[in-house]
């Protein structure tokens, strides 16, 4: 019985160019890289909204990895989300040179009785009162997790505080967790987000990897050392969906920490493939098999055993 | 037969302010903060230079933990090196408001028959030329690692790389070995740098832990996570005193990749002890149990096991 996982969030036309090459109209938006990530351990039901530029080369990304795009709503004769953005050598740091909503500015998510029914619910980085709206529309849903960003946090605080107070795990970076938060140290920063209501606080730390906070403790891992990131746009988003997806295939159980951890490392897993080439390119071609000798490396590369000091 | 580690590097007095308090005239610099933390793994010999204003109490602490301050040089009428400074709410950035490098100005290092016949060496973060002429006098010293900074990368640069050359280790921030190498990459960085000669490379990343580069792979660790950092001066230099004092006492023998990362961990449990007080009152209290269960708890935090999702 395979559990699904209903997500919420852009599908987007991607112009990028970073030290490694220019790409254009490609497929993208967090919704699309979520959705590619998280295909590897559950269903997945995508709810967007697209333009009647949205072809049918598209479609067989997302269908061709099982993904569910009955709910991907299409505007006729609209436009879809388009972003434009540059990234300089550190990579670290996306520059927005445009971006057009088109008809993602009036976006309101519309839910077929199957994506209520999902058992799992990843809110992507949309308006705090949409993401709402929708963890209320899913009621069977029993692990809801949301990410959002500076843009929110600034313009629309009461009311992502509100959606937080509704949701198990919450996705940030660094700096929006200390910004929400309003506290400098990480772990007092997600020790104050989990007072809202969350059980987990996951920290995405771009190059230097990512964190969990619980109840249980903390758990930390770097992201995988490659030589050569292609384009970092989508990795928060195929960490996430790494994550979830997981968790989502273990919604309903008791999410042990065992668990939670092992989720942490196949979203590591997965974001660290999205960044290999442009866009959706590397992710809509990975196996799982692929998959799971990257999470050994992982192990490999932050096990270690106590020596005690010869002489103490 | 205990071996021994020979350390050259600042003796200071500092005056720090934090948000979490202000001390004055406290015993500091590289050096000292490098010979408390090894001094848990082995023998360590202190070169270094001070003024008359260097008191009974500031050797009292060195003594108390064992170190051989035989070559601690004593400037009649000088008075020790001193650096004022401030951290902010991150903590991550120091903000130096006076240096006053007194008789460390004119520090040439002299050392003794003892100093130079130890088996390892720590060149502590000092002019480069000094660190060669020390190298060179240490020649039983079978493992040396050095740590810079960006002044010595801009001001000294051929002759940094000429120490570099020397060495089994180098101890950098993550910017430094960026701006060092010119290479934004940070596992690209590694590899130009040990191209120069060093085995190996530690990355130090501040809060997000360190880092292992070696021809045998990569090894990453998280920092301990601290609710509340006292004061993060010499954080650097006692991970660099765990993890070289650790190594030191294997001095001789193959440095296996598990060595080489239980030193890692060691470095990151003294750093994370250093920063929970101010200066070094933690480190001077500290006891091998205490270090022990903490290098548990790191890998409490860091492990995790393969959990296949359960449907593929």
């Amino acid at each position: 019985m395979k559990r699904a996982l209903t997500v919420v969030g852009s599908v987007a036309f991607d112009n990028v160019e970073t030290p490694f090459g220019v790409r254009e109209h490609m497929l993208g938006g967090s919704a699309v890289h979520f959705s590619l990530a998280a295909s590897f351990f559950t269903r997945v039901r995508l709810v967007g909204v697209v333009g009647a530029d949205f072809g049918e080369s598209e479609r067989a990304v997302l269908s061709s990895r099982g993904v569910d795009i009955d709910d991907l709503e299409v505007v006729p004769g609209g436009e879809t989300f388009f972003w434009r953005g540059r990234y300089d050598y550190d990579l670290n740091t996306a520059h927005t040179l445009e971006t057009r909503l088109n008809v993602f500015a009036d976006f309101k998510p519309k839910l077929s009785a199957d994506s209520r029914s999902s058992e799992a619910l990843f809110l992507a980085n949309i308006q705090p009162d949409l993401q709402r709206e929708v963890r209320e529309q899913c009621a069977k849903a029993s692990f809801v997790a949301l990410d959002s960003m500076n843009y929110w946090i600034e313009s629309a605080r009461p009311s992502l505080l509100r959606t937080i107070g509704l949701v198990d795990a919450v996705l940030l970076n660094d700096a929006e967790a200390r910004e929400l938060s309003g506290v400098a140290n990480l772990v007092r920063a997600a020790r104050v987000i989990r007072s809202w209501g969350p059980r987990m606080i996951v920290a995405k730390q771009g190059e230097y990897g990512a964190a969990l906070f619980t109840d249980e403790g903390f758990f930390s891992l770097p992201a995988y050392p490659l030589e050569e990131v292609a384009d970092p746009t989508g990795a928060g988003d195929s960490f996430a969906g790494g994550f979830v997806g997981f968790l989502a295939a273990h919604a309903g159980e008791k999410l042990s920490d065992k668990i939670l951890r092992a989720a942490m490392v196949y979203g590591s897993v997965l974001a660290s493939f999205n960044v290999e080439e442009f866009g959706t390119e590397r992710v809509a071609r990975l196996t799982f098999p692929e998959i799971e000798r990257r999470f050994g490396e992982f192990q490999r590369m932050t096990s270690f055993e106590l020596i005690r000091p010869p002489i103490v």
